[in-house]
């Protein structure tokens, strides 16, 4: 059995991560006839759309949290960052006992919750290949400066875990076309972002650019199923790379 | 009477926000007879430690949503992410309506809540001056990735909000010295991070520290109300600097 693939979804609540997860597991299982786990690391979702192999549930829900230590749920939230972090080593031991082809590792809903607590952590534990996706809603890179934070972003999460970190864009249903524009034009329109010099936008533009090509962004609508293969064939393209990042 | 300071707090669950954000206005009143406002828009809080002038609570609760609508915690915060956005524009209405110097707004618990849901509409409404501080616990300052992260952080939450932005340091207590040299050394400590190509790690590093100088970045302890004067201070440069971001 070869080394598994680790993709671990981070994004903003409600970006769609686990419509993401479950659509992209089961187009990989149809399609290519792979043999995909998914591992669900939230513990605040109630219903998940599919049955993981790991449940971070089983030690601890956030709901759980704000009844047992009376706690609102900001404090729970907190709570379950610090249990997280520090269960990393084992809740990373139960996930590499997970025999699969493709791991598909669900967030918390926070995404700062696995971004500053554990989670850099706990993927460098798991055996294999790791990468992120990152994922982000269409229309908060429709406006002048999304598309740069996305990139900007997309960077902090790479240095923050340590993975190969591809951008996702998703929901692209809900817009009217404009994002294929964006996306393929792959130029940060930094002009007239309130707060931002021209000569920080024009150098940082490059930059983003130059380290992140177009290649390392995808859009897709994890509700309908689209984009699936673009997505496939740019995680196989960064996992080929075996550390290439560019 | 002036136009007001709005300075609104951002960061990471339990990174410190309400304490710092009751330490600097307590500490504005006391040492400086600043007349402070305090503005909650955290509507997951369940105690304060200051009384607000304006309550988000007042409007919708994260616990509410839950109950009224038998969501999960996290559908009831992406349900009250809609809601803060619909609304920004109300919200913003009714904090013009508080009259202060320096008005002190504590955001969501979930970072990304504020910045992808109408935190920028709602300040960009506010009338004075507005700036961001951008709240991050010392502890996750100090691996080699760390303030490179925090650094690109801030820069991405001035990039979506609009207005410039500082970033704290908190909970220095906690460190048993170090950070005092993290933050004057300001040389992004990039090497050796891992899935970073030495090129980018160097430019990116230069870029940062041209654009966002040390004088940016400060480290404060609000639970013992240490390092008020210098943010203090700080707030003043950029305040004064009008728009000068550098």
């Amino acid at each position: 059995m070869p080394l598994p693939l680790n993709l671990a979804v981070l994004g903003t609540a409600g970006s769609g991560k686990t419509t993401l997860i479950r659509a992209f597991g089961r187009w990989m299982e149809r399609e290519l006839g792979r043999r995909v786990a998914f591992i669900n690391l939230d513990p605040g979702v109630e219903r998940l759309p599919f049955r993981p192999s790991f449940d971070l549930r089983r030690h601890f829900t956030v709901r759980g949290l704000m009844r047992r230590y009376g706690l609102g749920p900001n404090g729970a939230m907190v709570r379950a960052s610090q249990l997280l972090e520090r269960g990393a080593g084992r809740f990373a031991g139960e996930i590499r006992k997970v025999e699969a082809e493709v791991r598909l590792l669900d967030t918390p809903g926070q995404l700062e919750v696995f971004l500053f607590h554990g989670g850099g952590r706990l993927l460098s534990l798991l055996d294999g290949t790791t990468l992120s996706l990152f994922l982000l809603e269409a229309r908060t890179v429709l406006d002048p400066a999304g598309l740069t934070l996305a990139r900007l972003l997309s960077l902090s999460v790479q240095l923050r875990l340590g993975v190969p970190t591809l951008c996702v864009v998703n929901k692209v249903d809900q817009l009217g076309g404009g994002l294929e524009e964006v996306l393929r034009e792959d130029l940060p329109r930094l002009e007239g972002i309130p707060g931002m010099e021209a000569e920080l936008a024009g150098r940082l533009s490059s930059l983003l650019r130059e380290f992140l090509p177009p290649a390392r962004l995808v859009g897709v609508s994890a509700k309908r199923g689209e984009g699936m293969e673009r997505l496939h064939d740019l995680v196989q393209e960064v996992f080929c790379a075996c550390g290439d990042l560019t």
